[in-house]
């Protein structure tokens, strides 16, 4: 393996461990900021730092359409691009290419596409995501897989699966092996456990650096969520990273980190954040309302995030005079309330507490915000 | 006097001073970044504060209409409401009810109008110009005038200086001093020598802490200001801070510093930033276009800005990808250029090589940008 991962503690099925990259070292359980276009929105490379995050997302297919993998190739990588030194995970393009690229065509070879820029043709193989993400310079490669859309016959899920099951034996073999570089497999198979359960032996079979959980928060909403989790992720090998794609809310990765899930992106706490909501503990604030024009409270007093620190009128006056300033600070706000979340499970389950720590943020959920 | 003032240098008619005020020491000459609706656009205090600048400006006119001046008053004033505990300047809303106001109504009483954002009607007199500005908490208050349209005939000029120099006194009588807290006056008097003469015989008979030189950058291009100051700077005390309103590219910071002004707010660092264009020595560049897609050289090289550090062709993609983070990033460095810029002047000042400076800069700005 190309990437070392260590556990070092389980407390019932959550687990806390250690990834380390030739980038630096990523503690699990982690969520990845998304920086979709080699930026994430609204944030300066400082502001993400002092979050602690360890380590980011970016788009394949954003970046092969604009700048161009070819491109950022010339200019040293996404890292010297970004000035991001630390790690980087793309995803391999699959998903936006389904969700945003326009004619798009699926064969055995791969998928072509319209770019949703300039209509221009442009093909993605297993083969090629390779290429572009090692052209990215990305820390950690996913294998390009087909996102099964929800919700799908049997057959279809089947179908699509074994499809992406072989594109990941073409992704392992395309894939260029370095040092504290790494390859994941994405497990598919909708919402049916048989399917997941041949996914996870095909992908085994192959052998990856780590596995991801993919075609899952596409509508099917919490319950169904977990219960999937609750099958697919025991037959995952217990001493390699678990990743699940796309996922979420506070209480989805609570949830997740309890059935044994390590890695997490999602656009929510940048996202939320450009349409003025705030997590904070307990739920969602949405800063627009006017309830908050004269409240003098900070936004999070327990929060050692800067951008926590303002008042709730300064942050609603900022977003109802559509300043840049208040996507900017509630979107760093809520990405520091989000690595805080990870760093406050994966201190409880270092401790043993993990159980106590999840009923307790159930109940504060229960309350809603203060 | 509340604010005290002291001249450290002067080579030829520049000055070196440091203006001391209840918020901070503010070393002159300076450029102050304008935070127009209490935050300078696309800036967090961390940027603002790593730039340099010892003082920022926000505006009345945007301010009385939202929040409210009371709204701030109450949530502890501008400075708690933004965190930036340094120096404030508010403008005293004249400027922007002549420019933004609906079907406002000069009298001899003040001005009314109605505002750009819902039509609610409102009403600025010099008393209440100095209460708004109070209940901003503002460090240094400006005496409500009327900047007087150009062109202007003299008769027309002369009439609206006058009405001006009235308002100064009222505002002068309805300013509550306080230690280390400021009132500034404002000389008008369009392009006419002999009413920017009457104009500051007026103000020093009325007695300020500082001297405002108004109704220029106007349209009257920068050879015509720079004849207008030639004559209106000397007569204003040299003990007292001069401050050049609304004031402007790096060029006419550079000759307006030379002709002995002080202080300077403008939003062209801040505007062009959200407009992709960055000022490096010699000139402007314009990071839209295509000639800088694949540019790996930094922004600025010899800056100590950590947004002048990304490559221009990163600041390109940004632009292009109509990310948030070009304009934060070119404003950024924007904001540093100027107060670098300010910062080498006074250097030269101080050390009575203020000529040799204005050459080399010349002289640069003459070759372009690199």
């Amino acid at each position: 393996m190309s990437l070392s991962f260590s556990l070092e503690a389980m407390d019932g099925t959550a687990r806390a461990g250690m990834l380390r990259t030739a980038h630096g070292d990523i503690p699990t359980p982690v969520f990845m900021p998304v920086g979709t276009a080699a930026t994430v929105k609204g944030m300066t490379k400082e502001m993400i730092a002092a979050t602690g995050a360890p380590i980011i997302l970016a788009n394949t297919y954003h970046l092969m359409l604009r700048p161009g993998a070819e491109r950022v190739e010339k200019l040293g990588g996404l890292h010297t691009l970004m000035q991001w030194p630390k790690p980087i995970l793309t995803d391999s393009g699959g998903f936006q290419v389904m969700s945003l690229g326009d004619l798009r065509t699926i064969t055995e070879e791969g998928v072509t596409f319209r770019s949703h820029l300039d209509g221009s043709a442009h093909a993605l193989t297993p083969e090629r995501a390779m290429d572009i993400q090692h052209k990215l310079d990305a820390t950690i490669t996913m294998v390009l897989d087909e996102c099964t859309p929800y919700p799908a016959t049997h057959a279809e899920a089947q179908s699509s699966m074994e499809r992406s099951m072989r594109w990941a034996a073409r992704s392992k073999e395309a894939f260029v092996t370095r040092a504290g570089y790494g390859l994941f497999g994405i497990q598919q198979g909708s919402m049916y456990p048989d399917l997941r359960e041949a996914s996870t032996r095909a992908l085994l079979d192959i052998g990856f650096d780590g596995y991801a959980i993919g075609g899952l928060a596409v509508g099917e909403g919490q319950e169904v969520m977990f219960g999937v989790l609750d099958t697919a992720v025991p037959p995952l090998p217990a001493d390699r990273p678990r990743y699940l794609m796309g996922v979420g809310k506070p209480s989805d990765l609570v949830g997740a980190v309890a059935r044994g899930v390590d890695m997490f992106d999602c656009v929510i706490p940048t996202r939320s954040g450009r349409f003025a909501r705030a997590y904070v503990p307990g739920g969602e604030l949405n800063l627009r309302n006017a309830c908050h024009a004269d409240d003098p409270r900070p936004l999070q007093e327990d929060s050692d995030c800067p951008a926590s620190q303002y008042s709730r009128a300064y942050l609603h006056h900022l977003v109802k005079s559509n300043e840049m300033l208040g996507a900017m600070l509630l979107t760093w706000h809520n990405v520091h309330y989000y690595q805080s979340l990870m760093r406050g499970m994966r201190q409880a389950i270092m401790s043993g507490t993990f159980a106590d720590f999840a009923a307790s943020f159930a109940e504060q959920q229960a309350k809603g915000p203060a």
